[in-house]
């Protein structure tokens, strides 16, 4: 539970941190801390610090300050997500079980972070709201990018577009709010709980 | 989008802001700011100066400091969703529409609120895991008895003690994930699926 920001970005990227530009350390150590102290609780000065850059050098590549770089965590964190969703639909032959093996996965990877390393972009989003219009709107984007690869999936699979698209609303917030829940009850059963429930739902609608 | 937390605090009460004793301000207010902009972000000041109290007056309350009104602001957050899952849930013969309906409603309030009247503990729960363990633990409680409640609507309407349980789970995790995706994308879409589809699959295990 007290592992530093950075040796979490290097687990949940495939990059090793040294090889990684400045621009890409300063996003990665704004996605970590930001999911994890919110935005109001991550000053940029500490941003800088995790990412062993100077502050000159952060405002050079985020000129816009905190807000920019909320933004720039977001879409970060949005692709860092839409990468693991591809690994199991891609080709998946039978969605209801490649989202319930989705499911799990995101319950291995919380328990091997000590239920630290969830959804990379709720925390920022949900602070975001009303408040912060250009972190919310890329929030938003990433949320409607999820639903619609689950949308394409369950397309692919034979169920109606409009269904589908409906379905994948579901599919998406069951799967946040269970990772919220595993993460806030350090257990794994919310998200084996939605793996359950999301392909009973998915194969009802085939 | 731009009300103030007092405000929104009288909105979601029952009570009026100016009957309330200190205690009960201070505990709004905390709930009501910790809610949007983090734990991190909230400052004790700006709580006294919102609950209109003293700095002494807050720490005679809470000599814990900020963890501990965390905590408080996570049971008064707790309490407030109980009294509004029993109004829906008590005496529905059918608690798949009792359900849906009641995430109809949470739409309706986040729809009258701008989107920021959401859960009112998720943004601080999420901001506590691995950190905050006394706030955690309120949070994972709290969930817990959200589920207990569901599980007895679901088990009064004939389905099995295990299976409701599990149920519950999934009830609450969506219920969650689409009040989040609600306000991020300040529409009610998500909140009506999760309705729709939470309706179905209660129905599919009577």
């Amino acid at each position: 539970m007290k592992e530093s920001p950075r040796s979490n970005a290097e687990q949940s990227g495939s990059t090793p941190e040294s090889a990684l530009g400045t621009r890409d350390r300063i996003v990665r150590a704004a996605s970590v801390l930001m999911q994890r102290q919110g935005y109001d609780g991550t000053g940029i000065k500490q941003i800088a610090q995790e990412a062993d850059a100077t502050l000159g050098s952060l405002y050079h590549f985020f000129p816009g300050g905190k807000q920019e770089l909320a933004t720039a965590a977001i879409d970060h964190g949005n692709r860092e997500f839409v990468e693991a969703l591809n690994a199991s639909l891609d080709g998946a032959e039978d969605p209801a079980r490649a989202l319930a093996e989705f499911a799990l996965g995101l319950a291995d990877r919380l328990a091997e972070s000590d239920w630290v390393d969830g959804c990379p972009i709720s925390t920022t989003a949900l602070g975001s709201v009303g408040r912060l219009p250009d972190v919310q709107s890329a929030a938003a984007q990433a949320f409607a990018h999820w639903r619609g690869l689950v949308s394409g999936a369950l397309v692919k699979a034979g169920i109606a577009r409009a269904e589908a698209d409906e379905l994948a609303h579901t599919v998406i917030s069951t799967l946040e709010g269970a990772e919220l829940a595993a993460q806030v009850s350090a257990s794994r059963v919310p998200l084996e709980m939605a793996a359950k429930h999301l392909a009973q739902l998915v194969d009802a609608h085939r």
